[in-house]
């Protein structure tokens, strides 16, 4: 992420944070009525730190249950506090499962939503006969045979622009659903295995539905076929079942 | 770990389990009154299952919060569910941070204590800048520049046959302090660094004594004579501070 001293005289400056968290005990990052999510906590140490009201831009928000290492936001603050003590401060405040991890000034004209280039996301599967027990927040736990190489072939069926609409979930309202993904990996450590997932967007669950889709293909459930059918009839029932939140990770943005 | 069918006409048999746990939540793994702790959990869960009360011996205790990914306990008990079946059972009843991973029967003078040859423990450093979010319960937080080669050459001098006194606990009562260490290896992982750590025996909180001596190298607060001196005088006030138990794991013990 480009970093550039703040120079302007304007009253307020521009705070860009990246900020990792365990998404366990809250409902997604968006702020909502009656529930906890990372968005309100993250706003109301601001606010203390910051003695004014503040509202924070995402980069994208992350379901309930789901995790971020590289989450990046905005805010306008006025400029009382010096941006390289800001994580020291804020994480003083913030409770343990959230963590700020890097802090800058940008021009005015950043949003850390729009200006986003593009996305990395992990997904981990944990294939163990039995849960790996440090990874049972982290990854949805998945035992018996899966097909990496049949899995790797359908996963290179999505990589390129493609009409995504097929593994939006109902909720999704954009302009289109056409998206560009520049990669889709899978890799095995021990008994997981990580999907991950580079695009220039993704629509709402898509990175879910994928992962649920190429599953059904490791277990032999769907083929290459059924991947291009999906993708051909832009029909979300034809694609296989959301994967759980917790097993996805944004990892990163680009800028 | 040796598994032989179990061929005796006795009564009850020597069941033996393998499991791994997140420590975070209890007082380590051994009974005690008015706390909780892995041994009580498990013996509970076990005495619905066999309808009977059941007393566990594990290889070796663990430290309040410290964790394992390969303990291994045996109990005697009636023949009552097939050992093949025995791990989902027992981890359909037990909460989420402890996984039973494999089973078999023994013969009857098997003692998972008593048989354990040697052991393998796990110490996590984090060394970013900021926590790992994901690793905040299973490794210490530890910014600031650590020297790695510095450690590795102090930790080699630990490898062999040594009087380990100085590197024990206060409250650690046994027949002699002397243990063989067999390997003492340094490794990172980004800002991760896993210290491994695998001797015949260990003494009551001899791995984070280590652990807390080798940062001190890591931090040039102490260098390799010290750490011989540590040994020679066996005088535990020599030593570093003791790590905190939730940056450690009983890896695998062998039989």
């Amino acid at each position: 992420m480009l970093c550039s001293k703040y120079t302007s005289m304007s009253e307020l400056v521009n705070y860009c944070l990246t900020l990792s968290y365990e998404g366990t005990a809250y409902s997604g990052f968006q702020i909502q009525e009656n529930a906890l999510t990372i968005q309100e906590v993250l706003e109301t140490c601001l606010e203390k730190l910051f003695g004014q009201p503040i509202r924070v831009t995402a980069a994208g928000r992350t379901d309930a249950g789901a995790h971020a290492r590289g989450q990046v936001i905005h805010y306008f603050a006025s400029p009382r506090i010096p941006v390289e003590r800001l994580p020291y401060a804020l994480n003083g405040l913030l409770p343990k499962d959230i963590v700020v991890t890097g802090s800058c000034l940008e021009k005015d004209s950043f949003d850390a939503r729009k200006n986003a280039l593009g996305k990395h996301y992990r997904y981990t599967v944990d294939n163990g006969k039995f849960p790996d027990v440090f990874w049972r927040r982290y990854a949805w736990h998945l035992p018996g045979h899966l097909d990496l190489e049949a899995m790797r072939s359908a996963a290179a069926l999505l990589v390129g622009e493609h009409d995504f609409k097929g593994f939006q979930a109902a909720g999704g309202c954009v302009e289109t659903t056409v998206r560009r993904l520049q990669e889709v990996s899978i890799r095995r450590e021990g008994q997981l295995i990580h999907f991950s997932l580079e695009g220039s967007g993704f629509l709402y669950k898509m990175v879910r539905n994928i992962v649920g889709t190429l599953v059904d293909v490791g277990r032999a459930c769907k083929g290459s076929g059924d991947v291009l059918e999906i993708m051909r009839s832009r029909d979300r029932k034809k694609a296989g079942v959301t994967a759980p939140a917790w097993g996805l990770c944004l990892e990163e943005v680009f800028y």
